[in-house]
């Protein structure tokens, strides 16, 4: 796709400053940018890099400007115009509808006319697929589960029996959705499964990353918001609730029972113990371990940054005995005090 | 399946109180349980839910019998008769014995009749595949390996060339087991790889959750034991010996050569470094670091709570000088002490 | 393949001590070994088992020769000679060249003669299948994707559209290579994508582990150097770069843009933030997390250690209050200070 610099200013809100006719095919970083590439800011560090820029436009905050002499397309939020713009010209590439003839779709599935089930792909009876979605190479759909439309399976993804995907959903290789919970009673020393009965239901517009993997719940459902985004590598226990628009970045584990707000992040190798309520707005910093509800809005850690060994070594020793060393200071305190009021006396 | 509440207390040992023989089809949670569905209290904390339920009939501890005034079925462990309950009234579905025609089946391959080998799925020369086991959509079972009967691998499972799974395992979607163990030796600034020659050999009654990796190992072999759970996305690399029933949650990585006791817990995303000895009733918390063995049964933790992140950071701060903290707290003491010695004299 | 002690000391610049026309055809530990295996002392705490080993030989540092009473290959570097053994008697097995009948492979793909497409893979168009490359069952090659010479996807790997692989490269199963980077924009309450343009370019020797993850650059290319090791459930996020010959253990994660030097090693379950730069020959301990650029070579950690709960818990309470708690011992230090030069006065 091509368009004008004025053309993008009119679908996204913008001003144009300079040539709003150079032409634009694609977007691009500003070091790698040419004549028909639109460039953007995406942090004011990077300011001076501007100068070099060989980009047709540039996509800067009204702020930004002066720091620039080319052509511009000047917006309220830079990095948001980026993305719209990218996705307008490099759409994700369409397909022809149609089964391969190496899927194995069930005769007893619904499959809508304008989807595509890929190569090696399974369908499994009472499935449902949706208008536009495409099933790509190796997938799995169990049966009974749906499919919103135009949503993506790219390739290797399993959706367990009778879970649901919304519409406009994007699912990486590998990503597991309805594996069984992790639910066993003990009977003497061995573990008694807990059969796994419920599904999981996932929202519109809804990502999931590589080789995540989300477990139907035990009995009622596990339950991913509208808008929800997660990462890579990513685990959701049974019986997990995640609010609308929460985003989850890669090698978080939740655990079972967790109900996590709206507009969370949680930022990756996170970890959420099990049967707590995290409220709306919480954003917990990366490698940190939520292990009791979270009832205010606000940003919560437990990160410990890595230092050299020889100086960590010695902390770490000390904090293995941070509670007698605190006794010691409390003893010190009591004594100087008691000196203190001796003398006094 | 359905049964009446009599039928069900004879087979687990418990006790009935109110109508002997109300109808129970299904297991649910208190709050969507109908007259046909048996609940229990996971909780006592959900008590309260009791007066509220319309369940056909509740599974009971003795001690809570006064909170419910419906049908019960008195036992020692609800939990447990509930996972029972459970399995009997929902059991994994049977299948139909025989082999896809899309699967690629060697010749050289041992299936028993009572097998079934889904869609896609690979199974290749001198595997063993025993009486009842299900080979789900895509699966991959290499030379020689062997899976013991009653075995269910769900779909998209690798269970690498040589490796053993027993009798009456699960396997969940993505479970890679017997990929090669992480073992290079350094050949000046480069790695040369050391091959990874022994098996995995996984006992009977084992879980494998979705996404989890089991290395091979290098000479001799990584070995799971009866009854062990595994959750998802859990890594155990090679030369790993996990003792009988013990339970790993999701994401704990444990690395090579480290043998794990019996009727051991790991919390999730826990993680054990290589060449360790954890004996039997051991239970790590979520999020802990085992980094030497562990002689004595018990509860270890190193894991550090979120919490608000301007209070963490001046709490983080300072323990990266807790070493010079200690050494003023000591000079402290010294100076006091001299003070009171002066004093006396 | 069958070898006597002279050969391999002629191939590996050892030297013989003993029988030198011992034969040899495998590798083992020292407790497994027979009269036809060679074995070798990984570490000097078991050279009490050299007394009683059936191993036909032992690969041994001249250090150790005393030791020892049987036949012996001396040698500078007994575990890279034991390796590069390993890799003589025990070779990856060869294939016969070819396309499995059901693989899927676009007349727009080319494809080397001398390589494999196993059963059920998928090569799209315009992918370049390299000389001797084996693509394993139920593989995924997107289109324009390059796989160099002699590359092994054992099974069940995803090559994205258009990713590159080097030569000589092993991927175990589940490895996902080019999912998207993990890319929003905020757009009110909602995220919208920023479309993942760049490719991941793998060089030459690089391993993957099992259900490792590389996620595709946002606009410029995801890089991974020649040499480079990553074992299993490892998370490689948008536009990060790996110099040649780091080796990273299993489940760490890397986040989005940061640069990792040379010859680097990261311990298992390490994870490292996004937008940094770490020089080279830089060692992260296993669970620490790195949160600012690191300039200097060395070890570096934040780790922590497990130890009983009940200690554990006392002391990171304390740790909650490590601020108050410095306070405490300033206002301590000041008191004294005070009362020491009234006294003085």
């Amino acid at each position: 796709m091509t368009v004008n610099l004025a053309e993008l200013a009119r679908r996204f809100q913008g001003k144009v400053r300079g040539d709003a006719d150079v032409v634009i095919e694609g977007v691009a970083s500003l070091q790698t940018a040419g004549p028909r590439d639109i460039a953007y800011i995406s942090d004011r560090k990077y300011l001076s890099q501007l100068a070099g820029t060989k980009a047709g436009a540039v996509i800067l905050a009204e702020t930004d400007v002066a720091h620039y002499s080319g052509s511009a397309l000047i917006v309220a939020n830079p990095h948001l115009c980026f993305a719209q713009v990218a996705d307008l010209l490099h759409p994700t590439p369409g397909f022809r509808p149609g089964v391969h003839p190496t899927a194995v779709v069930s005769t007893a599935a619904k499959v809508a006319a304008t989807a595509w089930i890929g190569p090696h792909a399974v369908v499994e009876a009472d499935a449902m697929i949706g208008e536009g979605v495409y099933i790509g190479a190796g997938c799995y759909v169990g049966a009974h589960a749906m499919i919103g439309s135009k949503t993506r399976l790219v390739a290797h993804v399993v959706i367990g029996e009778r879970c649901v995907a919304g519409n406009d959903c994007l699912f990486h290789p590998g990503a597991v959705i309805g594996s069984d919970g992790f639910g066993f009673a003990k009977d003497g020393e061995q573990w008694q499964k807990v059969p796994q009965l419920g599904r999981v239901v996932i929202g519109d517009k809804v990502e999931v990353g590589a080789n995540t993997t989300v477990d139907r719940g035990a009995l009622n459902d596990t339950v991913i918001g509208d808008g929800v985004k997660l990462d890579n590598q990513i685990q959701i226990a049974h019986n997990v609730r995640i609010g609308e628009n929460t985003a989850i970045a890669a090698c978080v584990g939740i655990a079972g029972s967790t109900i996590i707000g709206k507009r969370c992040t949680l930022g990756g190798q996170a970890g959420v113990t099990g049967h707590l309520e995290i409220v709306d707005d919480v954003h917990v910093t990366a490698g940190s371990l939520v292990t009791s509800s979270i009832t205010q809005p606000g940003v919560y850690s437990s990160s410990l940054k890595a230092e050299p060994v020889e100086k960590w070594r010695r902390n770490a020793a000390r904090l293995h005995h941070l509670d007698e060393i605190v006794q010691r200071l409390a003893k010190l305190e009591e004594r100087l005090q008691q000196h203190f009021e001796e003398q006094k006396n």
